[in-house]
């Protein structure tokens, strides 16, 4: 066995030292409230304020698993307090479960399942895994600002999307494709008229004075678009057709459910944003402020800790070669769900907490279309289909690179398993997805060039995507240094779907690092 | 007097026929409806479809008067037919109202006003002029395509932005900034919950089965953020703050007469866009396409047309020598404004309509800010204050380059004579907006940095920003060829507040020219 194989990774030219201060003055905690969102279900707050490290630590080693975002982050903040650190990746490329997907990439499913290799065309390309960056999330966000990455934003819904219901017992609206801005003006002009009336014609005693109750039914008028002579409910050209629905098929169809009046739709932040270019373009910048300190194609096998030390044994996944690798202390950023299989001596309350981690079996589809036919046919630009009954999950229309020829349609981002699709033959797959689209989409088939089918949990080293939320309990447990170990991925975090997520790990891991460095 | 002046153009290097060709199938009808927007008031239909023209016709020579969008396309269009074509610009630089302002630029006001220098730093700018293109305008958007421009999504407005009421009888919002998101989920939950009740309660009878009314209340309850047990209206996390307004104070304000169900608030077609780095990079591409037949720094002096030509007398404004140049065509670009105080031999009936014709006094203040502050501070990404109390107009949020450090605010985007800032100095017109805007923004004085003022009736070679909108009739006559002149300008068509009215009026001119040419 050897010590340190030779690098595997291009040699990066080290950003300035003003490109890596640029920015730092500018974090802290955010003042924006963002509370619990109802349908996202991992939100949470962001991961500010940033700790403020100084010293510096040459004779320090530290290794670390993994170069996803939170090993990437934990390299470059150590790696500005001058430790010695060294990253382990056992993919040919840095990013983890922030993968951008584009022409040339490829993978074979685990399990012995099919090889894949990419056709898109060039510039063209979809986020595997995480793909939205909510505006409160600072950490993150400072981050692209530090490192020159450009955001723009990310479009969850828009009043142009369809809504798509299959179930034949929803009413007169099943299996019609419906505008979201159909409904939310049917909806509000049906609901203000009936109001309207009732207040007109003294049905309703309002708290109000008369003054009052008349400006109440004017707000009604205004903002259901309603007739002011006799308050009937008259559809507004910017609805898209005058024929409007039935109130009883509006409610009968649950479409009402899927309407909020604040927060449009899914219930998230407004706005989200994402990176021009891909989500992995972030990591690839840390990459390169990091340097030649990345050793790609390492598998780790090994992990054993002493009073003193940790030991890791690692094998280049080229030549099968092993080689070992000993360091003060160890920043494991693999994903839960590898990490609970390899052998590695952590105490047993940690074990116990990391065996019964979970994760989520998501899985993401992207289409690559000749045509942009929902711009062009539909003038839809970003968001979704609201369809759960074609068991595609979120379909997305791009918020990127508007008015281009082709395009990338995320097909499906649902529950890899859903309509047992995990266990289908990739064409399966798509097929599934091109016919349950085209029911929304006619034009799905013909305008089709290639797909990409990522199912996380068939991801070598990946295994699974995101974490599950630890308790509170679990989240103490891998809080805590375990030994000379620490864990430092999104899992290790409140937000284990989010970037902010693997940004809090980080930090805490390397300010618990290096609070007992100085301690001595 | 002498032919043609020295161009004073960079000769651009011409595209490739590939380049110029590329795009140009994609052309025809949109199937948008787009319908009339009520706040919009110079909205209309796209200018499609684009004509299909072939043939080439280098010995006929067309001069075209200005070099803003429509001289621009008119130019181009021609020149893809083999016209001999040569367009005269008394400005500098190409654009006309289509004025990005960067640091550099320089004015001086009519009428013996003060000279401004802009001193934005490097990559801050604002359109002065055009800024907004909805997404059904087909004409501008597939120009921006084949001419490589890429456009990002302008945002009209957010549930972040504020409203403020200035007036006291306006009850207990007045002199309060209150946020949109807040407005629209306490009316919708104070209405939906009176609605609720009285349904609960059998006040009123909908035209609905039980179940259906069951159905309604539950609509009513998910979309109001209502307590299923009581009906009572609970402030959502998301609004941003659990104390919700009082109905009758929330009525008092007004405020609801901006808050729409379906178009969110300003009733414009959604999404809108806007070019990455500024409006006026779609003239300068046009420019480049051109090439060097564009002459700038030629002041149109007089315009003579005989049964055989057009003579044009243009002075250099450098050096003051007057020239004259002789076509066949002559297409006039030249505002409404302008051309009403020309010396040329139009038709009494066609110099009647532009004698009549009626502009815009709009004007723009570009605000260069430390920090962007209201990113930071208060979670606003693009959209306006909506304060008309405020007599700044649409205050507006930069909708591009989002976390970066510094920003240009549109202080000011208003008729140019309100609070009578026409006749102050440009010192007293940044105090008024300063003031105004930190009743909003108490940060605006602190974070301020230089400020550059558009008055368009003080510009010269504009006088006035775009044209009214000419009646049909008064439009007819415009759209006639009068001898062998033709009024191109945006002011000659259905949206002169609009790039793609300028579209239209350039296809016409070309169309028109052509047809007759090729008739012999």
């Amino acid at each position: 066995m050897k010590n340190h194989k030779p690098n595997r990774i291009a040699s990066f030219s080290p950003m300035t030292r003003r490109q890596v201060l640029q920015g730092f003055g500018m974090l802290g905690t955010s003042s924006l409230m963002m509370g619990a969102m109802s349908a996202w279900d991992l939100m949470g707050e962001p991961a500010g304020p940033k700790p403020i490290l100084q010293g510096t630590h040459p004779d320090t080693k530290v290794i670390i698993l993994g170069a996803g975002l939170s090993g990437l982050i934990i390299a470059y903040e150590l790696g500005k307090l001058g430790y010695d650190c060294r990253i382990l990746e056992a993919r040919n490329q840095v990013g983890g479960l922030t993968w951008t997907v584009r022409g040339g990439d490829s993978h074979t499913e685990l399990g012995g399942g099919e090889h894949q290799v990419c056709k898109y065309d060039q510039d063209l390309y979809f986020n595997a895994g995480a793909w939205r960056i909510p505006n409160a999330d600072k950490g993150i966000i400072d981050y692209c600002a530090e490192l020159g990455i450009s955001l723009e934003l990310f479009v969850n819904s828009s009043d142009a999307n369809y809504l798509y219901q299959e179930d034949p017992s929803k009413g007169q609206l099943a299996k019609k494709k419906v505008r979201l801005r159909e409904i939310k003006a049917d909806l509000w002009g049906s609901t203000n008229e009936l109001l309207a009336k009732a207040l007109d014609q003294g049905q309703i005693d309002a708290p109000l004075s008369e003054e009052d109750n008349e400006l109440l039914i004017e707000f009604l008028v205004n903002s259901g678009y309603l007739d002011s002579a006799d308050y009937v409910y008259r559809p507004p050209a910017i609805r898209g057709s005058q024929e409007r629905y039935d109130l009883a098929a509006l409610l009968q169809s649950g479409f009402g459910n899927s309407v909020r009046s604040l927060v449009r739709v899914t219930g998230g932040p407004d706005p989200v944003f994402q990176p021009i270019g891909g989500m992995q373009k972030i990591c690839f910048a840390f990459a390169e402020a990091i340097g030649d300190s990345i050793i790609l194609g390492s598998e780790v096998q090994k992990i054993t800790q002493t009073d003193d030390a940790v030991r890791v044994v690692y094998k280049d996944t080229e030549t099968g070669q092993e080689y070992e690798e000993t360091a003060d202390y160890c920043a494991c950023c693999l994903p839960m769900s590898i990490l609970k299989k390899i052998n590695i001596n952590l105490s047993p309350e940690m074990a116990t907490v990391v065996a019964n981690s979970e994760h989520s079996s998501s899985a993401k589809m992207g289409l690559q279309m000749k045509r942009r036919f929902w711009e062009e046919d539909d003038g839809i630009f970003g968001g979704h289909i609201f369809g759960r009954s074609l068991q595609i999950g979120e379909f997305s229309y791009p918020s990127n690179d508007y008015f281009t020829k082709k395009g990338i349609l995320l097909g499906f981002y649902a529950d890899g398993t859903i309509a047992d699709l995990e266990n289908r033959p990739i064409q399966e797959r798509i097929d599934h997805v091109l016919q349950q689209a085209s029911k929304v989409h006619p034009q799905m088939r013909e305008e089709f060039e290639s797909a990409y089918c990522v199912w996380w949990d068939k991801i070598k080293y990946s295994e699974g995507a995101y974490s599950r939320r630890p308790d509170d309990e679990a989240l103490a447990q891998l809080s805590k240094a375990d030994g000379r170990i620490y864990l430092g991925s999104a899992g290790a975090s409140k937000r284990p779907a989010w970037l902010e997520g693997a940004v809090a790990s980080a930090w805490r891991t390397v300010e618990s690092i290096h609070k007992r460095v100085e301690q001595g």
